[in-house]
Order: structure tokens, then C-alpha cells, then sequence
């Protein structure tokens, strides 16, 4: 006799499953009086209910990285006064990237002298330290944690993120009662948010190469010091890049004036071609980023999806797509394209993508781990109302004519 | 010592278990050296991967619903034909609603007398059928599959359905080489699309009612017809009329010029409040019908997510939004409101909201389960490109000229 | 010899005649060595620069008609306030509708007594006053403006619109400087936009109506009082109903489900279908109204053009246009429609429309001459901000950490 | 006695003037019993109806220039064919660009010999054949008229333009029949548009540069060749580059990564930030390209308007506005924007912006009189659904069933 799948599937389970998840409820398996799902077991998915995701800590934490957007003067104190608090208080050991502990404003700094020598610095490019960071925190707007993201290319620490001034996308807490926060945050039992990353890896077809590729100086700096985070090897001919983009990989044209030509593969078939300014490929957090710039709906981070989002593409019908995290999407430049295309992620390490080129896109198994301010639909639609302005209208003043009276 | 909450899940799957799955990859649940996700095994989820479903029999189906557009001509002789098929050579107990058969054309032709006699006949509204029906076949366009999502409250038959003339985002069928795709459902191992369905529960504040309820004799009829499809029950002043859809919950202003004014919760929390035509509640099935034509991103129907789309909305800034599918919204009248709302479902049983009633919307466990004609991911490319000709294009046509020459 | 022919018009304007206006500069009209537009005086238009219009009084107003928005009891007070003012200390004769003399708050209050005894007041529908009235002041919303519009079918008094509370887009005055502001109207060279309204003519084929006009109450009941205000007369078995509209002329499905089918010509000639909730006519006006929350382009007011706008179209292609101000657009039902459709007229006097009826719709020749309070452009982009929040932005707060760490 | 200001304006005009034009009807000057717009001859337009705008010829035409898009092999022949009819048949003096003239293709070809020996060529940049050209005819797509308008900065003769193929914006006329359509533009009395364009002004503050600038040297080859295009001077550390654009000019982010962030001022007053991609400032014959893509409505180009659109704009609320054609507007960088941005016009000569500089863009008195296929309303809304495939939907196939019956 037949047994509802997922059930047989869940040993030991029968009081305690509960039916409801934040993917929906467990659906139906028997359809009508006689049909019903083939039983699959290697096809069944065992996925904790994001919405029950708390983190905790195998070990009492001890390595911080604290990251800061450089050249924001607003920002010294706070992170000052983090560090001292780490230092000091919590007796954590804090990394800090060298060229923000050699900032002028915090060398020239002698009470901070003292925090200053305890920090352990690093290299971006240079020094490895994806290995030991046991939590990481973010001071400044989402930019610092896309950063963050870029440091870590397999698995991610917990990220705890502030915004001074204006509440971020990425950044939930406020840094007014950092000291609470993180020592809450030291305790576990945290709520998080796995905000999925796409894995993009870029083929580049080197015999095909003419030699005279034109890398600006720029961007060769940018493409050697990427060694540590993004894994490159070449074989015959093929030279491969691989990275993890929290936001989004865009193709675009880049430089070109002419629109860019490129053909959008999904699981292997030929879905559409892009004529326009580029395509966008984004996670649901880069949703609500460049992705709403170029017109797309907003997608919950929980929800598990890829969004295609054209940009300024020359067809009045082509509008956004959500698709399955599961799939595998590939770009090519189209066989017909006479100019070439551009490839960034998350806004870096931009380069040209050429006939025989392709990049391909999946969801990572790395997500980056973000702890939740409240929950993780509280913290969702509080950013759309303060980054976005997500639906927020003028309410009739309905008073302003009683202050009126009372002045005459 | 930690291990992998995911892997400790899934009992002997060690050798066999698969890393990628349509809802995206195994998430990482370490993250760092320290820190993990908080097992906690009442919260997985265990289910099948969508682009594994397959549909099978565990009794040869006997009983086969044939639903038809009716008022279009052009369907009468498929109809026959179908009907003569399954009778005649599969031997099926084919059941029709009585007002198809009892239509004049078919019961003037003396020819389909026999077959039209071994038909079983229903009244929709009075009779149910939804306990006994092993399959349906639809023929005509979307709302057919609409039509059968409506009998079905509970657990829906699978439904194979065919478009005649073009293809529909539900129909992917081609009506010409029937008998063999008919045949190879019957034989099973058909892939299928789960359809996820809104349970949408309509909560009526009679008590706050005064009596003057303007229903038009429409509206009561569809009211009085409905006890089949809505499961409706009176208490204490309340009543609850129950309803899954497959497409959408529309609230709008109805025949009011005037801006309708609701608030929309989520988890019972306040999120935003809509003012304008109104807002749409749409599953992925629904995000490319009037969600698409109200300006929201398409969802392939797998992503498990619930779209919410607002209807003309008075503030620029009112993007469609994506939340995930096991969250619960609730619509309520604004409390300043000063004109009521409607509600209509799939398009059907319109009727009014006013203040102290209440909208209930979550995700249903009862989906439809679609027979896909190619596979999940081709089928809805080609709706896209067919039914809403996305990002359809026109090519250079460099060859004309050559045709001109050839002319002169 | 050929001589330009905007110049050969212009008579005793050589030395005066100015290069530049609002609607553009001159454009040349000979093209290269030997081409030239073919002179044609009757063709030529001779208009004022909307930039440089000016409002002048022939004789001193007497009349001044005051509108409010009734059932707002914010503002009561600044309606007595302006009544007092204009009746004592500036010994105007003021108009006011019967239901708002007659409101409670004001009958009940004896120190305004006597000046209610002063006041003329009129009822819609019946005592036609579109003749004798010199000036129009609106207290409230941008739904003054529009009702005023409504009582001026022909010729229509300057309009000053003052707002309590919020900013409408119709209404620029802030009431609490309203003695100096109405001072300077009275002493004329106030700025003045010629808002373009668009006359409606709605025929109707009474022979197809086959009497079962389901016509509710209401609407009867607004037909029965719209004769002044609309102009109508049955000829040969046809309706003719002419209204002017402000913001725009809408038709759309009315209370059915349905989509509507409706057809649309532009001088005659059959420009597209439009199957959807319905189509928005408006001027640039009415550009920030619905059709602003249907997805349209904002236009200027002083820009001489008519926009259409599909509502939630069901072709994603259908994307609004902007034609030039003196087409004639012409919107009848679809021959295959299904439905009926529904016209109403700035939100006001909703009607059905069948097969055999048609809307012409075209500029009419009597604008809004609309008070401005700054100029032409500072008007509409402060509107634009405030009522619509037009590309407003959060701007990064950078001083807050200096406040934080004051209060350290 | 008053009387009306626009009648009094119109000498001789009491019994021929028409009352409607395609710009709308002459608007009422009266409003009310008394108040009337105070007259200022000074301020009148004289403009002739753009819908009644024929061409003539003052002499019989004699230069005609040939453009050609080059790289499209399939234009070979008709260009073969177009020459030899102008030629030999027309005797006309015909100019094409040398580069078309020693195409590999046309110089090989023998029996093409004599013609070729006849044409005249010109190289652009080199030398200015724009006072001798009479009529231009293109061959290709819409970039051949966008290259016809860059040739002629002052006055531009008549453009006839053919698509090869289908059909563009810009080239209403088929190939098929050029004999019969050349010859009737000969005769004269074609109907013409005058698409307006844009004077655009590029003021380059050369004492705030630092030396190192970094143009291309392709930048700096389209720079040098730009001379005879736009006129530019130096006085006092100014740069100044002027320049017609028919379709567009675009500020964007050019090759950065990063948003960039302009200032946008109308007749020097700011009026909003543009934070994004960039920015597009288009005429109405440009709203159907770059800015069409960009999210805008689509005008008719005989709407005297501007059009500015953004492209990605950082904020949800930022829609495209339409305003009046005789505006200034102007752009510069956000005081505290940290990256440059750049400039280009109509697709080419794009350049770098950086702070201190700025961009003045006004409608030019130099509209680009293009030639009617069939008449202002049909060329354009047959272009729409050709080109754009507006508001193109599939229509049921009711009749597909009686096919598939006969074939059974």
C-alpha cells in the first residue's frame, strides 16, 4: 500500500513534524482517488525551515574581523570605539584589513595607540584569513558586506551588520546599542537570514584570443590581486575564474556605446537572447538592488530563486523572470554579436567577455549568513520602507488646520 | 561533536543522496570555524524535488472529468472526438458538466447519440464529483483549468490539458496528436508541475452588517451556488466562506470610482497599506496572468513564493514584491477607509468586503498537479514566448533583398 | 523670392519678435540650398507663449465663487476665515453650493451669521451660474478643481486653489498667507497655466438598447442632475452627451470580471485594440492622476498633447503614448467584445457603453486658466515632490555619528 | 473694447482661418465674465501646422547625397541599382561618402564602373558638403538618418529614407517601388515631419583639469574628426562643443562601475539628482529609442516636447517627465558625486564629464524635415507595430479547428 512520501521519508517524526514551513506547506502527494507522486527517495530534499534558522557556536568565538568602508571620516569613532570594546572588553583577537589600520586618522591617534597594536592586519589579495575569522562585523552601508561576501569565497562567518545614519539593505542594526547587540550575538541563539550567493564561473576561451587584449592598468591590478578569492587555473587553452556574488553578476556593454548581444542559456537550452544595455542575474537579495534600478520586482531573501532583470533591453515585452535556485544559467555573447560584452560581480573585478567566452551561474552551496536585527521579515519590509520608500505616501494632514487656528 | 544537521537527517541516503535540487543546492550549515545552524529536527523539511516528480497510478484510472470551453464552436468536434476516444476505445466513464452535454449541437447530432448516452452528467453547484474523478481533460484555454481548479477544493486529479488554435500558459497540448499523449498519461510516469493553489479564508463581520447589502441578483446566484466549491459556516455573528485559487485573490474598488484603501498583513504584521485599484494576491501560476498585466515579474510556477501586486497604485514607488510561500497575508479594509472593497477569486464570486471583515491568504496544500507536455522548464519558456510573446523580437531580415534581386 | 513664412506673418514684428517660447523656437523652414515648407497662411497658428500668459481683469471681480470640500471639518475655519475676508473687507458678492451654507458646523454658529446671510448659494444639477461668476477660489484638494471644472462646461473663471495640509497638485496656495495672495489676484498680472481640458462627446444608439437598461438608482439619479453640466439631446434614436474633463476620460470594465475590449481610432483611422481593465485618456494634467498609477510618463501641462494609457493591459508590449493635442481619438467596443464597457469622466458620472455607442474625444477650447502660485515650472515640480514624491531620496545622513558621539 | 488677442494677431485671416490644428484648438482667451489673458504681441508664435506642412522646391534639386549603412552586403545592389536610376535616369549630381565609394564590393564590380566615376565623394570630418546637398536619401536602418542628421549641424535638406527589410523608425519608405516615390518627391508637395532636435552644448572647464586626462585614442580620433560636426572654441580655460541631436543625449556612468550622479537643472533652476545609470535627454523621434528601452511612454514627434528619462534610477519613484520643448535644460555633476560621467549624442562622440563642466541641451531651431511614406499618424503608429511591436497580441485562432477537421 501506498504511504504519503515525505512522511515515510522523516524517521521518527510523526508527533513532532510540523506541517507549515516558511517554503509553504508540505503539498499533497495523492491526486484524486488513484494517482499520486512516484516515490523518489534520492530526489527527497531535508531542508531546515528558514524561518527556524538560529545560529549558535560550536566554540566560544574569538576572531572578529571588523570592516569598515574606508574614506568615510564618520566612521572613525565607531570604529574605534568597536574595536576598544572588542579588545578590551570581550578580549576578542580583531582583524582589520592593513590600509584601515593605517589610516592617518587612527595612526595619528595616541590614546587608540595601544587597541591599534593589538589588531591583527591583512592584505586583501595577499593574506588568506578565510580560515580563521569566527564572526565578522560591518560598520557603514551594504557595500561593506558585499565586500565581506568578496573575502570569503567558500564558507561564510555569521555577519553582524551596522549602518550609521541610514538603515541599509544589508545592515539592520543600529550602532547606538552595538555593546548589547554583540554581546547578545556572543551568546548565540541568534536569528539569521542564509541569504543565498550565486557561483558564477567564467570560461575564457584563450586560443581564441588575438593577443591584443586591451586591460586597462586597472583592471589588470584588480585581476592579479584576485588570485585569493576568486580560484582561476588554466587547461589547455580554457583559463577559468570562479566566483561568489551575494547581489548580482551583470553583463553589460560595458565601455561600448552599442548595444550588447548576448544569449541566455538554462539548463542547457537556448531561452532568450538579450539586446540591450545587459542582462542582470541576481540572488533575491540583489533584488533590491541594482536589479529594482532597472525596473524588477522585490524578492524576500528566504524565498529560493534566481531573478533575470534585462537592462533598458530594446524590446518593450521583455520583462523580469524568477526562476528555481536549482537551475544552471549560461551566457554566452550571441554567435551574431559584433561587439563584445562585460561581466562584473557585484559591481567588481570587471572584464570583457569575448566570442567562445561563456559564464555560467548556480546557485552556491556558501550562502553568507546574516544575522537578523529583529526577524527576518520585520528587518525585510523595515528596508524597503527606509532604503526604498517601498509604497510610503504622504497621510493627509488632517491636523494642520487646528496649529493653523491656534497661531491666529 | 556537531555533524551536518542535514545529512544526520536523511536516514541511509549517504551513497545516493543528490546535492542539487530545483530549490537551489544543500546550504553550507557551518559558517566559519564556530559557528553553525542550531539543529533543531521538528523544522526540516523533507521534500521532493520538484524536477523529479513524475506522476504514476496506483489503480488504472476508470473515471476521466473532459472539461470544455463551452459558446466556442470550433471546440464541438474535438470534443466528439475525445469523447468517442476515451469511451469507445479506452473504455473510460467519461463525466461532463450536464449543460455540455445537453448543448444543442451535440444532442442534434444522431451520430454521437450512443456515445453522448454513456456520459455521466453533473450540475455544477449541486452535484460532487470531486471524489470520484481519476483524471481531467481540458480542452480550450486557460480558464478551463481554472474552471476545474474551482470543483476541486480539496485534492485535484491530475489535469492533462490541450490548447486548440494557441497555447495557453495551462494548456500545453496540442490537440492533433491526442490519442498517443492521452495514452502515455494512462501508461504513467508523466511528469507533472505541482501547481501550489492560495487557500484564501474570507472571514464576514455579519454583526457590523446593516442589513442594506446591495448583492445583485448575479452575485446571490454565484452565492447560492457556491456551497459546493467554498466551504462556508456561520458562528457567533461570523461567517467563513473558503476557497483555494490557483491564479489569484483580486481585492479592488469593484463599480466604485473611488480609490479603494486596504491593509495588507503579513504574519500578522501591518506591512503596507494599498491605496488604488486594488491588490493581487497571485501564486507563481498566477504572476503571468493579471499580475503580469498589473506589472509584476513572472515566476516559474516552482519557485515556491507568493507574489503580491498592487492595481493602478497611487504611489510611484509601490513595486510588486515576492514573499515566500509559508507566510500567511491578511487583507482587511484601511480603518479610514470610506468605501468598501470586493474580492473575487480566479475572476469568480465577486463580492464585497467591508469593514470588520477580513481576508485570510496562505499557501494551500492542496495543488494542481499539471501534466507537463515537455518538462517544466521548456513549458513555461514557450507560454512566455506564445502567450505573452516575451522578449519576442523581430530579426534582422537580411535575406530580403536577395529575394528582391531575384525579382527584378 | 521666398521669405520665411512665420515671418511674413507676423506683422510689425521685426524688431520685437521674439526667437524662443515655451512650445520651442521658431523651427527653420527652408532645408538646405533649395527646399522650404509650402507657405500656407490659412494653416498658420498664432498663439501667446504660455510662458509669457498673463491674467488681466476687464472690470474689477465681484463674483467669487468659493468651493470646499464638504465632509472635512478641517476646514470649516478657513472657510469662514476667506468668507469673512472676501465679504467684509473686500466687499465681494460670494457664491457657495447650498449644501455647504446649509452644512450643521456653519448654520450653528451665530458670529458667522451674518455673513452667511450674505452669501449666494446655488445647487449643482439646477441654478446654472456658469455666467456670473468672476473667480473661483478652492479650499481643499485636487478634487475641488475638478468639481469646479465640472460647473464650467464653456468659458471657465480663473481658479485659485489653495491647499490645507498638503500640497495638491491642482491647488499651489498655502492658505495661511491667503489675504495677500488673493490681494494680488484681485490686482490682476497673476501668472496663469491654461490647463487644456479635453471635451468628451459620448453617442449613444438608443435603437440597439433593447430596454433593459440596468441602470442603478445612482446613476440614475446623477444622469437626472447632469443636464447642465453635460449637454445632451436624442436625435434619431441617438443620445449625445458632451462633457469637458480635466485629469481624464476612463473607460473600463466596470464592475464586471471581465476584460474589456475596446477599440481606438485616432482620426478616423483604427490605432490598436486595447484588451485590459480599460484605457485612461488625459490631458497632461490629468498625466500625474490615474494615469500616473497606470504606469504613464509625466507631462507638463504647457505641453500641447493628449496622453492614452492602457490599464493593466494584457499585452506587456502595450506601453503608454503621448499624441499630439489636436488629434481626435475615437473609442468604441470591440465587435467581438463580450462585454459591455463602463465611461466615466473624472471619476464622475459613470455609464455604461454597448455595440452601436461610441466617445469622441478631443482638446477643447476651454482650458482651466489655473492661478499659478509660483511659475509655470516651479508649480509642477514642487508638486511633483510633494504629492508624488517624485525621485526623493534618502540622502546619507552623514552628521549622525557626530550627534552620537556628543551624547558619548 | 477687448478682443480676442490671437484673432486680432491673424492679418486677414477673419474668414480663412481654421479654429483647429494639430497642436489642438486655439484656446478660449476670455475666462469669465471678466478676466481675459493680458495681450503681449510680443509673445506670439506664428506657427504653421505641422499636420498641413508640405515640401516644395524653390529650384528643381540636383545634389542629392546617398547614405548607406556600410557592412551590410545585402545594401549592394539596391545602392547600385538607386545610383544608377539618380544618374542615369534623373541626371543627378549624386554625393556618397568616400569609404562607400571604394567598398571593396562596388569597385570590383566593372558594368558598375561609369556610374561610380560619376558620384562625388567626401570624406566626414574632412570635408563639409552641407550648403550643396538638396535631398538626402538613406539606405538601411535608422542609423543611416541618425548619421544624415550628424552631417548637417545648421540646416538640413529633405531626407528620404527606404528600409532594406524591415522597417524602422526612421525609414518609412519600402525599397520595392524607390523609382515612383523618388520621382514623386521630385515633383514636390510631399508631406513632410519636422522632427525637432536637440542643440546640445557641451562647456568644458579646462583650467580645473588636471593634465592627466584619459581619452582613448579612439576618443581622441573622434574628437579630432569632430570639427566640421560640432563647433567648438576655447576662450578664457572654456572648451565649448556644440552639437544637433535628433534622437538623444545620454549621461551615464560610461565604463565606471559605479552610480553616477548629475545634477539636473530646467532654465537654471535644480530640479532633481539623478542617482543611477545615468540619465536620457531625448527628443520625441528619440522616445521610441534608447529612452523606450528606459521605461518611457512613447511621443509622437510633432509634440513640441523634451523628454527626460532615467536609466536605472536608484529610486523607485523616478518616472520619466515630459516637458515643454522651450525649456533649458542642464546637467553637471552632483557637487559631491566622486566619479565623472560621460556624455554622448545620438550614440557617438562620447566623452568624459567631469566637475566644472557642463552639458546645455535646448531644442534646435534646425528640426530634420523627413518625409512622409504616407502621412504624420500612419508612419508612426505603423512603425510602433512593426518596429516595437506595440501593443501586438496574438488573436485567438477560431479557426484552426476546421483546419485540423479537413486534414482528419
Amino acid at each position: 500500500e501506498f504511504r504519503d512520501q515525505s512522511i515515510s521519508e522523516a524517521p521518527g517524526s510523526a508527533g513532532q513534524r510540523r506541517a507549515h514551513f516558511l517554503h509553504g506547506p508540505y503539498p499533497a502527494t495523492h491526486f484524486g482517488p488513484k494517482a499520486c507522486i512516484l516515490p523518489n527517495p534520492t530526489s527527497v530534499m531535508h531542508i531546515q525551515d528558514p524561518a527556524s534558522q538560529r545560529l549558535t557556536w560550536n566554540k566560544p568565538p574569538v576572531n572578529v574581523l571588523v570592516i569598515r568602508k574606508i574614506r568615510d571620516e564618520s566612521l572613525v569613532e565607531p570604529f574605534k570605539e568597536l574595536c576598544r570594546f572588542l579588545v578590551e572588553e570581550k578580549q576578542m583577537m580583531v582583524y582589520v584589513e592593513r590600509r584601515v589600520a593605517d589610516d592617518a586618522t587612527l595612526s595619528k591617534d595616541e590614546a587608540f595607540g595601544s587597541i591599534r597594536n593589538q589588531l591583527c592586519t591583512f592584505r586583501e589579495g595577499y593574506d588568506d584569513i578565510s580560515d580563521c575569522i569566527d564572526l565578522i562585523i560591518c560598520l557603514g552601508g551594504d557595500g561593506t558586506l558585499l565586500y565581506a561576501s568578496s573575502l570569503f569565497q567558500g564558507s561564510v562567518p555569521p555577519v553582524m551588520a551596522f549602518h550609521l545614519g541610514s538603515l541599509g539593505f544589508l545592515t539592520p542594526f543600529k550602532f547606538e546599542s552595538y555593546k548589547t547587540e554583540v554581546a547578545k550575538v556572543f551568546e548565540g541563539n541568534a536569528a539569521i537570514t542564509l541569504r543565498s550567493r550565486l557561483k558564477v564561473k567564467v570560461v575564457k576561451d584563450m586560443l581564441q584570443r588575438t593577443g591584443q587584449q586591451s586591460y586597462s592598468r586597472e583592471q589588470q591590478h584588480e585581476q592579479n590581486g584576485l588570485l585569493p578569492h576568486g580560484h582561476t587555473n588554466s587547461e589547455a587553452g580554457k583559463v577559468t575564474l570562479q566566483l561568489q556574488v551575494l547581489n548580482e553578476v551583470v553583463v553589460d556593454r560595458g565601455p561600448s556605446s552599442y548595444l550588447s548581444n548576448v544569449d541566455l542559456y538554462l539548463d542547457g537550452r537556448l531561452i532568450t537572447s538579450v539586446q540591450g544595455d545587459g542582462v542582470i542575474v541576481s540572488t533575491p537579495t540583489g533584488s533590491t538592488a541594482y536589479a529594482a534600478a532597472a525596473g524588477a520586482s522585490m524578492i524576500h531573501p528566504n524565498v529560493p530563486a534566481i531573478m533575470v532583470t534585462p537592462i533598458c533591453p530594446h524590446s518593450l515585452s521583455f520583462r523580469p523572470i524568477v526562476v528555481p535556485a536549482g537551475v544552471e544559467l549560461m551566457i554566452t555573447l550571441s554567435p551574431d554579436a559584433r561587439n563584445t560584452a562585460w561581466v562584473s560581480f557585484d559591481g567588481r573585478k570587471r572584464q570583457e567577455i569575448q566570442h567562445g567566452d561563456c559564464i555560467k551561474i548556480t546557485t552556491s552551496c556558501y550562502p553568507v549568513p546574516s544575522i537578523c536585527c529583529h526577524d527576518l521579515v520585520y528587518d525585510w519590509f523595515e528596508s524597503l520602507a527606509q532604503c526604498l520608500h517601498w509604497n510610503v505616501r504622504k497621510r493627509q494632514a488632517r491636523l494642520v488646520y487646528k496649529v493653523l487656528a491656534a497661531i491666529h
